[in-house]
């Protein structure tokens, strides 16, 4: 006989990165979750997986996100516009989330296992980007090449967004990463001798 | 009673690779590789601490390279022609095993989790690069965003290297990608409303 809990997966969700950063992703169990929550296991259940799921549930939406956003951009778009355009609409929608965001950020930095397993949801967000520029055409390498682009510019933002102290919001961040990768781009010149160090 | 074997490490390389691409990496034992290079599983585990490692065995003096590059840079030289010029040094001596890198590409494709390890092989170098930036006074979040594009750059350009027919030499690619990429985002501005669908 389930009762009607107002905002039960918010709550789970609050429940869980506040234990996760108390004790431990590790040394946390669903049991626990659901008692901090006010609910039971089963209802836990209904929303997430399992624990790992209450920090990666969101992934998929993220790619959808990305990759629909690439789709709808006109056809004669730049291929790295349309990628930064994806990133900050996905940046829009992780705004509204940034206190869960930055808890998440301490749980995963805590825990080797987790931080392999966002590295790699990065790798399979630049993989699905990329595969959606080559949809529209993009040939060769350049889709790889323009797709993790998209995901250093993202990294290097929600690194700063995460911030206690930064006051610009994610979109914005992701605009002024852009310009700053535009600029160290522009700056740089292919590197002579001087630098390169000759193979044994 | 050992016995002086010429080129030991070479020869289990070469069996092992062989052996992967024959009946994939999951079903190759460590017996086979050593028999098939006609030396002893002793032998092997002199070089190798087990099959993955003769995959990833490099990525130790990879990382090197790339560190050792970026330290011996002139602290005048910009950050992104410091890692660049780091990533074509590793082209280089890349670029001597090139058959070996073309048989391990196809084997590393072939299994999910290699292709797990390598994503995160990669993510370790571009930390270990950013770490090197930091050393050299390079700021914020622009240190990964640096280390970041430079393995978007190693990637790109590695894709192009292991395909049969490119002709280009690994450190030829890693100029051209990078050339590639300040095209790119000189050409690409911020873009507007027109490209960013509004969060919900």
């Amino acid at each position: 006989m389930a009762r009607w809990e107002p905002d039960s997966r918010g709550r789970l969700e609050r429940a869980a990165l506040a234990l996760f950063g108390e004790r431990g992703f590790e040394n946390t169990t669903v049991a626990e979750i659901a008692a901090r929550a006010g609910l039971t296991e089963r209802t836990f259940f209904r929303y997430f997986a399992d624990k790992r799921e209450v920090l990666f549930g969101g992934a998929g939406a993220l790619r959808e996100l990305l990759v629909r956003t690439v789709d709808a951009a006109p056809a004669t778009a730049e291929p790295l516009e349309v990628v930064v355009a994806a990133f900050e609409a996905a940046a829009a929608v992780l705004q509204e989330r940034r206190a869960f965001s930055q808890q998440r950020q301490v749980v995963i930095a805590a825990n080797a296992e987790l931080r392999e397993r966002e590295v790699l949801k990065l790798a399979l967000l630049g993989a699905s980007v990329a595969d959606a520029l080559r949809r529209r055409g993009v040939a060769g390498t350049a889709a790889s090449l323009t797709a993790d682009t998209g995901i250093a510019i993202f990294r290097a933002a929600f690194e700063a967004w995460v911030e206690e102290a930064e006051e610009r919001e994610f979109p914005q961040l992701i605009r002024d990463t852009f310009a700053e990768l535009r600029a160290v781009a522009a700056g740089a010149e292919t590197p002579g001798a001087r630098l390169v160090p000759t193979a044994r």
